[in-house]
């Protein structure tokens, strides 16, 4: 099985309202709740392209409970969420049903405590044993130390576990310094690791910081890899129109499934960026469209890029 | 005991922000919870008044019982809901840490079937067995006709309990014409019932349409009543600063405490204005400052007012 690691689960709540308009107040007519939380995400795309997949990390209270509830209703989805005292997060993301656009509201998390954590390590060590890859994904909740993700990459290196980090800031930073086989930053989390705003400079840059493979996804203009065998750029078309919430999130399913079945780099980026877009494309924020991936995976263009200067 | 009646409990969530910008992600610094809805705000300064209350309502789902666990850890308050299958709402009031101010978003709330209604009106009529006095409060969740009020103030008179209706539009319509004891109505509400943006006007003429006594919430400007022995103006002698979110419902609470302990109607309005201006000079949304009550209560203007032309 494939793990994914989601420290910071959430309940997903998206609120439809007529128009967001600020110190009003809204009747919302529609409201999706869904489990949430970076990982979570790359896992139901995991499933839907047929591979078995498990998800840890932390589930506490009522709210813990909701998403657990509503996990273990996805097929091919094992649920081995680790309990913690505090309540998991929700988060609201208000859809404003004139303009289409979406307002975020993210709570911080649970507190989680030092023998909280112990006991998530532990529980993701006896994992490992099982799992082909693993990523690890998202925020790190209040009490989580710093250095979280990069001890859990050096316990899957030791393991022999292929490891993919997708997360931000001072976590990402020291996560890379532990040699992950894919970190998969966006163009400003790539920009604020590396300090360069030209996004094959910054690649290239993340790669020398200890990352076997960067692959950056840089919205419209899709992804950029630079990796072992080469470097390469893989983008839809023409610009894909919709919601990008969740596209990063079904780049990183591609590239681990495409990691564990050993497909050749380009074909595993052809199929992240058409996941990708197919996300965007979907009616649901955060869902995939089957239909439009199919139909958008063989044109993707693939091209290999040269060094920067 | 005082039956307070809240078709559209919620789980009242408030977050704190740094600034509210629509279209874009926010980090929530600070999460707050507690149960609400019109008729529990009023059952919570009613018991902080020293009144036993009883609470009635629907509750439903997973939010159902975080309102039941939250409702029942307040001294003096008995909860009596009614379960029901759909889950009860959330509401979700997002507080601007740069300028204060608040923006709502209301879920709908459960759709309640007709075996639930009915299961309703019967636990409420065996209430009402008990009760000194009922105060019916807030909007109605989807799926209750539109004339429920009506019903239950008719209910509420049969059996010879005072009955007070706190609700907004047609539910409200309906139930003025069942001749309630009380209604109180805010400045919208009432301008919406009788089409006159004219207070004292509209306030008389609510009355002519079936309540005993109309008593108008117009925030600033304080209470205005329209009553078989009198009509009067209640007010604070000077503006008073901060969230006005629970005002209206601190003012039940005064006008039904009022009403129980047989009070003069000068003072039953002096104590309902003082309960609101302490609700909207406390820290947090929906609370009042006991002791700004205290220190508002001697300071409240209560003047008769002359007929409109």
């Amino acid at each position: 099985m494939i793990l994914t690691v989601t420290p910071n689960t959430a309940l997903d709540l998206t609120y439809r309202v007529r128009s967001l308009r600020p110190h009003t107040s809204h009747r919302v007519s529609e409201v999706v709740e869904r489990p949430g939380g970076k990982g979570v995400n790359v896992a139901r795309v995991l499933a839907a392209l047929g591979h078995p997949v498990t998800v840890t990390g932390f589930a506490g209270g009522r709210t813990g409970r909701a998403i657990q509830e509503r996990l273990t209703a996805v097929p091919g989805v094992v649920d081995a969420l680790v309990p913690c005292a505090g309540a998991s997060r929700r988060t609201v993301a208000v859809v404003d049903g004139t303009t289409g656009d979406t307002t975020q509201l993210n709570e911080p998390g649970p507190v989680v405590s030092p023998a909280e954590w112990s006991a998530f390590q532990e529980a993701y060590e006896g994992l490992l044993g099982s799992a082909s890859a693993v990523a690890l994904c998202g925020s790190l909740p209040p009490g989580v130390p710093v250095g979280a993700y990069a001890g859990l990459v050096r316990s899957a290196r030791a393991a022999g576990v292929p490891v993919l980090l997708d997360t931000a800031g001072e976590p990402l930073r020291r996560g890379v310094a532990a040699r992950p086989d894919i970190v998969k930053p966006n163009a400003e989390e790539l920009a604020e690791l590396t300090g360069s705003h030209e996004p094959l400079r910054a690649t290239q840059d993340a790669r020398r910081r200890g990352a076997r493979a960067v692959v950056a996804s840089l919205g419209a203009q899709g992804l950029l890899a630079v990796t072992p065998e080469g470097r390469w750029r893989a983008a839809p078309p023409a610009r894909v129109h919709g919601n990008p919430t969740g596209a990063g999130d079904s780049a990183v399913a591609g590239l681990l499934s495409g990691l564990v079945e050993n497909l050749p780099w380009p074909d595993r980026l052809a199929r992240a960026a058409a996941l990708s877009a197919a996300t965007v494309r979907a009616p649901a924020a955060g869902e995939f469209d089957f239909v439009a991936y199919e139909e958008l995976r063989p044109r993707i263009t693939v091209t290999a890029e040269a060094t920067a200067a």
